[in-house]
């Protein structure tokens, strides 16, 4: 059993308002040196079977399809090795 | 500038409705073997200033203390290297 990551994040071009949220949160709180914020979503998705090449391009058809909405997100999609938090 | 990427999932006791529904949506849309998905959020924070074990410390706790419900939630903490995407 094999875990890929799938990232997904606005483009940098997009505004992105929870990113803000918390990043003018941050000082109230007492954490300075914060210039920026993004936020997005992360998909961890359990495969059985080999993770090969064939594996990560139907991970990617359904990432592009349906995970991210490509007209404003931007995603990438990795392995994530044995035993890494 | 440094990039710290704080990753929050819901902890693996926790029922998950949104990973569940992508999973049950994944067959209908002709992707097979994916047997479990979990859906969580990324935070992407620029750190002006070096990102040492102390720049660390003030990140984890801000990950616990807002950024992550740490009663339902597990969180994560790490650099992203240069020019990583």
């Amino acid at each position: 059993m094999a875990r890929v990551v799938v990232d997904v994040m606005l483009k940098p071009e997009i505004l992105d308002p929870q990113g803000q949220a918390v990043q003018r949160a941050l000082p109230r709180l007492g954490f300075d040196g914060i210039t920026d914020v993004r936020q997005g979503k992360r998909f961890e998705l359990e495969l059985e079977g080999p993770v090969d090449e064939a594996a990560l391009a139907r991970i990617r058809e359904a990432a592009e399809s349906f995970l991210a909405n490509t007209v404003i997100e931007d995603f990438t999609v990795r392995v994530e090795a044995e035993g890494e938090k």
